[in-house]
This record gives C-alpha cells, structure tokens and sequence, in this order.
C-alpha cells in the first residue's frame, strides 16, 4: 500500500456492518436506513433506465441534474448558482470529498478540521499531501473552541473542512460560529469546504449552509449528495456546488477520479431533488419519531446521552458500563449484547479523545430501535 | 486548481462530446453506444431497485457481485481468485485505475506506460506523484518497441501500465510482447497494472490478460468493467482483480475515494457476468459487422486506416486532407462536415507524436456510421 494510506485501517463502517452480519447484531452502527427510498424516486430510476439512459453522462452531469442541484440549493439557501459553471455531480458526497482535496489542495497547504471527523476527509487530506490540524468539538454540547480555531488559522492555511449538521455528533455550527469561521475565513483568505449531508435533517434549529453568509459564496466549496435525504444511500450521488475557479479544480479532480456518475441514477435524482416541501417535513417528522425512541431508551439503558441536534446520530458516554475504551465497548456490545454501534476513537487525531464516546444511528424502522434498546436493557 | 492537476485540461472527451451536440455532429468520437444495452441486464437493475437493493453496499462489493466476477475471470483466464481477498468492485474502471495508482505508487515512484494512452493514466499518476516513463507505440501496426521497453526498466520502476486491447489505437498485445513484459517484470519486481476493458472487443485474435501467464498473478492488479461489453458505459461498474498484497492497497483508496459502488446496478451486474457465451459471441459479431463498414468507409474517404485487432475504435492519418494537425482536423470535420473524432495528440506525453492521428469508434448503430461515412465522402 502507498505511503499516503499506510496508517488508514479498513474503514470502521465496513468493519462495523460486517461484524453486525456476523454476529447476527442488531446494526446501529454504519448511517443507513434500513427501510426503503420513496417510490416516486425509485420509479424515475426505473424509468430512466427503461428510456435508455443507459451511457456516459457528460462527465461534470446530466444538464437537467445539475440543474435540479441549482434550484434546490436557492431554494434551501436563496444562492442563485450557474448549474453550467458551478456544479459537479459525484458518485456520492464522499467522491465530492476527494475531489475537492485532491482537485484543491496541493502538498503542504495547511488544513483545519473539526474532530471527530467522518474518516475520509482526513484520508483524502492524507492523498491530497495536506498538513492537518484538528479541532477538537467536545461533550457534552461539541461547540467549537472560536479561540482555539482563530490561533489555527495562519497565513499557510488553505482550507477549513466543516460539516453541518455533524457526523458523529448531531452538532449543528450555531450562526455565531458561523459568522466567526467566515470572517476568519475573509480575513486570511481561507477556502471552506462543507459537507453538508444531513442537511434536511436538521431537528433543533434551521440549517445554515456557510457560503450564503456575505463573502462565503466566493470561497466555499458546498458538498451534498442524495443517501441520506431520500433513504437511498447505495446509489452513490452527491455533488459539489461552488464558484467556477473553484469547480475548475474539483472538476478536474472527477474527470479523472471516476469520469462520470451513473446516468439512470442522475435522472432520478431529478425527481427527487423535485421533492414538494412536504417531503422534506414528513422524513423530519419520522427522524424525529425514531430519534425520540432511541433517546429515551438510551438513557433507560444507563448511558449518558449528548444532545443531537441534526443527522442521524447520536454519541453517547458508555464509562457507567466500566469498560476500558470505546473499542473495547463496542466489542462487547456487539458480541455480548447482540447490538452495533460505532466508536469515535477513530475519527480524532488523536484516539484517545474518543475513547469514552460511541455512537448509535437511529435511521431504522422502529421495531429495530426498540429491539435495540430492550437488548441493551437486558444485557448491559 | 491543485498542481498536480494544473497541466491537464478539460478531458478531450468532454470537450468533443459537448461540440458534438452544439454543431449537431454524428459523433464518432467519445465510446459510447449509441444503441441499448441488453434488456435482461436492464431487468436485473429494475428489479434490484423494486427489491429494495438501494442502501450502501459492502465497501469492496456486493458479495454476489465479488463471485461473479472472480467466476468470469476464471471462465476467461482460468485463474481462481478468492473474490473476497482479490476483487474490488469500483464506480467504473476509471475508479478501479485511480485507485490502483493512489493505492499502491507512491510519490517518485517510476511508472511506464504506453502512449498513446487514455488520458486519466497520466492524470492519476500525476495525483500519486509518480514519475511517468512513456513508450510510445508507432504506426502502423503500434508494436511495442521491446528494446526501448527493456531499456527503460530500471530499479526504481514500480509498476508498468499497460491496456490491451488498447484504446485508442486498436492494438491487441500478442502473446510474444506479454511474455516480455512478463519477464521484464519478473526479473526486476515490477508490478502490472492491467486495463483490459475492451476484452470481450478482441477480432483478431485472442485475448490474453497478462495476470495468467505464468508468475504475473502475483504482481498484476487487472482493471475491467461493465460499460463496453454490455453497451451501458452509464452505468459505472467496474472492478479491480489483484493479489491480496495488492487488493489491499486498491480498496484502501476506493474506501475514500467512494466508499462503495451503486448497489442496485451491483445486482445487475451480477446477471450481466452470467451471460451465456452466445451473448459474447454475437456482441462480436455486431461490432465486426460495424467495424467492417467503418473501416472500408474511412478508406474509400480516403484515409490511411490503420489495422485494429480490438476495442470499438479505429485510428487513421489524416494528412492526406491537407490540415495542420490532429485538433484542426477535429475540428474541421466537426464545424464543415458534421463528424466528432478524437485527436490523439492529447494522449501522448508528447502531443507532437500524435499530429497525423485521429481515432472513430464504431460503436453506434449501422445507419449512424454509414451517414458519418457519406458526410465525409461529401465534404472531406
Ligand atoms: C460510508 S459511511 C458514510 C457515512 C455514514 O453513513 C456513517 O457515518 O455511518
Ligand atoms: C470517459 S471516456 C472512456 C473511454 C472511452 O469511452 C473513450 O476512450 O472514448
């Protein structure tokens, strides 16, 4: 293996949902759902693929695709974007992460990002050649350390890799951090990257996206896909919105990364991003229901549970149960307790920070949470 | 844009394929079909989607899938691989050949390849860091010049890449040149990276992937896909077959680079490598059909065509009509006569060696290429 990946270990996700096979666990652990998409979406993929649109999309989207990104995102942000010039479709949000670093960032450029962090971004930095520098968000609220952050920034500061509403922690960037990352930004002449998946997931208060704050638009790359807004996360679209000097690079990056995105795929994607309102308020209603269970069972169980203000997770604090760290924890849990979650020890720089820390996902159908949970109450 | 991707530019294809749909141009020029793929392949897709088949897959594959394609392989080379150790399934070969080179070169490693060369070769290389050797292939039969080849293996090269049949000229490597490479690698420790998703496009001879010959497993890693053979290069589904050594470093950069493949065309392509020998055998029997009138068309236009053994593509000189070089030619025949063909130039380290050059495909359906053939009888 490449130098660059040396220290990366098979991603936890895949480690985790083979485990739960296995073992026979109920799977709380890897963020998908385990009930089905909308039928109107699945039926445009059918549809598509019926009508023969069957080849090579053009390699940065289907026109209507890129298009129907373009309108959801003024809908969402009141951002008015060229869907020519500004958006890349992707084979998922992760390949817009990729893309992104490897089309933006060269050897040495100096990275911030906030742990706990979804893996891949610190494996693309790695691929990408940055140089690192965490954050840490810690319990029980995860806000952002702003004086710590404003001592990070330097003049080889290139970038600032954020995600809103946040993987592992539900934590969602309050406006006030907001507005401090974006004048830090303007100030030092820093890009942001924003994975912002679970945007339509957000339960406690409005999403903001970063670049429609003043002067934002023009240095934020902004990253969502379709997994986890339309329950369909194996069909891999995401795509990567920002300013044409921007798009140039990630573009570039997609050309030669995977070419193109599935076309079937990217036509219902139109369909789905075509949502009426009603949609978005139905999957937040449901979430809700779900995440409602899984806390109060949580807390029955004995764990001490962080508050989740978005996504589909939720971290907890597994110390009551008295074992060494969160490896460790899950380990048992999974094999003793017939139940998977994931431990966060693998998203800091450094592990240890994550060692008291486990998350649990609620994106499954009740039966399953409460399954669960009556598990947990039992074997814990 | 990061420098590594700074020299390259919008890929050919792309480009060629927008001018295609603005002048309204047949386009011989980007491979794809113009045509569907077959139904109970589209079916398979239908149903995995109805099936609910639409949350992430396993990371390397759909277990199913990984089996399919290690049967294929072994009904195509007689090589038995484990498809849980060996095979990684990718969005598209392009994927399986970027995560090949982030995976397993790392930066100031030597890679040779054969130009002219599909052009995401260089860019992927260019994004591990490595040192490109090109060999260049000449007309009119573009063997490999075996001394320069031996002359360029030194102890610092890592891998050679190479792609039979080869896009974009044709050329099938016969069994003499592969037991050189083979024995080159052999002796001096060389890795092949093998792209062969033209395999089943083999006219005049057979196709031989370089992994069975005798030691090569072991230091092979062979790239294919769905797209050609089955006529639905939209679809993205590729694969990478390599040693355990290997496969480890290749699924360590696909982890982040897409994390997994679209499930439900995973599923279908499970049916697609289960097709019955004759599906096979009449694919090579339409495509020798188009390729005859192809080629006796672009003689009787009055094209010095160069003989191809394999792939959906032709290469031709284009000097006899009086035009600068390849990208005038191109776009000549696009503006004035109303056909896209590639130029080569770009997929030479140096594009002059490619001037003279200019490649059609045959892949649509007879009427497309006989009407390509009578605008240029017309204009050219
Ligand atoms: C490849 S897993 C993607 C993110 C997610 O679903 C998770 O964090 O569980
Ligand atoms: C992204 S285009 C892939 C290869 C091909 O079809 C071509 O060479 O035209």
């Amino acid at each position: 293996v490449a130098k660059r990946l040396e220290k990366f270990k098979t991603t936890i996700f895949t480690q985790m949902s083979m485990l739960a096979v296995k073992h026979r666990a109920i799977n709380l652990g890897q963020g998908f759902p385990n009930f089905d998409g909308p039928d109107f979406v699945k039926e445009a993929a059918i549809q598509a693929i019926k009508d023969g649109k069957n080849q090579y999309a053009r390699g940065h989207g289907v026109p209507e695709t890129n298009a129907a990104i373009a309108a959801r995102f003024r809908e969402d942000t009141g951002l008015v974007v060229d869907p020519e010039k500004e958006v890349t479709v992707t084979s998922g949000c992760t390949e817009a992460i990729a893309a992104t670093m490897l089309g933006l960032i060269n050897p040495g450029d100096e990275v911030i990002l906030f742990a706990p962090f979804y893996d891949s971004y610190e494996a693309t930095l790695s691929m990408a050649g940055a140089k690192v520098k965490g954050i840490t968000l810690r319990p029980p609220d995860f806000s952002i350390p702003l004086e710590e952050l404003k001592a990070a920034v330097t003049s080889k500061t290139r970038a600032i890799l954020m995600n809103t509403p946040h993987n592992p922690t539900g934590k969602m960037f309050t406006r006030e951090e907001l507005e401090t990352i974006a004048s830090l930004c303007i100030e030092n002449d820093v890009l942001v990257f924003s994975d912002e998946v679970y945007d339509k997931l957000a339960f406690e208060m409005d999403h903001v996206s970063i670049a429609s704050l003043p002067g934002m638009y023009e240095r934020t790359v902004t990253m969502n896909s379709l997994g986890k807004t339309f329950s369909l996360t194996g069909w891999k679209i995401g795509w990567a919105i920002a300013p044409p000097h921007l798009t140039w690079g990630v573009r570039q990056a997609h050309s030669y990364l995977t070419f193109a995105t599935s076309t079937p795929m990217q036509y219902a994607a139109i369909a789905a991003l075509k949502a009426p309102e009603s949609y978005f308020k139905e999957l937040k209603r449901d979430y809700n229901a779900k995440k409602e269970i899984l806390v109060k069972g949580l807390k029955e169980v004995g764990f001490n549970v962080f508050p989740s203000s978005g996504t589909y997770f939720v971290v907890v604090d597994h110390t009551p149960f008295g074992l060494e760290n969160d490896i460790d924890f899950c380990e048992y849990l999974i094999k003793e307790v017939g139940v998977v979650a994931i431990p966060t020890s693998v998203f800091y720089l450094n592990p240890e920070e994550g060692k008291n820390l486990v998350r649990f996902t609620f994106c499954k159908d009740e039966e399953t949470l409460r399954g669960a949970v009556e598990r947990m109450k039992q074997k814990l």
